[in-house]
């Protein structure tokens, strides 16, 4: 208790809920490896116990079943992507043109439905996707488009620029053995037309 | 008997059945007067036994309650519409340009949403809105994308154009005391960009 940095500070949680919040990193980001390799329905308990070094029981006793494990993938990864939307490095985060910006937002947007897609059905009724979800990505592209000085009714505009990105869509579109790049080239025109910028 | 045209057809239902059909149009006929009139959530079944002339165990005896009257109303206008934009008079059904169809479906598209979503409600358990509404809507859009020769990914344009005219979008839009014609306004000019039209 000598060293100053071994205090406990004020806001600061406790020794063993900062071990406990590291280790349940440590397993989702374990089972997050797996899923994004192998896709979630080929993850087991026992492949996300062996990856992260742990016993099955831990893994139980933390995340109560594999419903409760994909759950918690979910909203890591919705939580992670929020997060390198809002304030990690561009093109995807702030400091690129709009522009770039709203293509990466596309980009990454797609490809986290479609892993969320799978993790869905995994959790469950764990699983179902916050709305709040939805709220976020029409608010952010909102902001790029009036970044990019678009004239209209941005928030219908957004909406429709959204929409082929989104979970329901997507299984109308036929969500097996998609074409991902196709569909992302579509995309691209699409937000092209609407933002009314030429190839 | 001697009249030709009263011997029952082969196909015709009996004399019966079809007084039943006629009754049961006529009963839905004077309801989704009453709910575009003075909104679903103000329609009793005193209000539809009344305008339609019957007495209301006639209206339970034929729907069982409320929620299978207003269930009955939202398919029956579903599918009105539907055989409007198939084989009504132009320009919503054949034999106008296609943009000018395109913009008299978006108008009466967002009207019936916009009227359905009360009925959806008030249906309550009843009133699941079939998925085939949807897909109908859908694959008349990418028909009339054909006919105007848009270039592109036709299935993403037109999930693009169909998005903010769907009940969900809707409602996150916000539903209540909703600027129809503003919407409107903002819908014509989305479909202006993505068939690449100007005013």
């Amino acid at each position: 208790m000598s060293e100053p940095h071994l205090l406990p500070l004020l806001d600061a949680p406790p020794p063993e809920r900062r071990d406990a919040a590291r280790n349940r990193e440590r397993l989702l980001g374990a089972a997050k490896e797996l899923v994004e390799r192998d896709g979630a329905h080929a993850v087991t308990m026992d492949a996300v116990a062996t990856a992260a070094g742990v016993g099955k029981g831990t893994l139980f006793r933390r995340f109560e079943s594999r419903e409760g494990l994909m759950a918690a993938v979910l909203n890591h990864s919705e939580s992670e992507w929020q997060a390198q939307v809002m304030s990690g490095p561009p093109p995807l985060g702030p400091g690129a043109e709009p522009w770039d910006r709203l293509l990466v937002f596309g980009r990454t947007r797609l490809e986290t439905t479609l892993l969320h897609a799978e993790l869905i059905r995994e959790a469950g009724r764990s699983g179902a996707r916050a709305s709040g979800a939805y709220s976020f990505a029409a608010t952010h592209v909102r902001y790029l488009l009036s970044q990019l000085r678009v004239s209209g009714d941005i928030p219908l505009l957004a909406v429709a620029i959204l929409a082929p990105l989104e979970l329901p869509i997507l299984e109308q579109v036929s969500l097996d053995g998609f074409p991902v790049d196709r569909f992302y080239d579509g995309w691209v025109d699409l937000a092209r037309r609407v933002v009314g910028r030429s190839a």
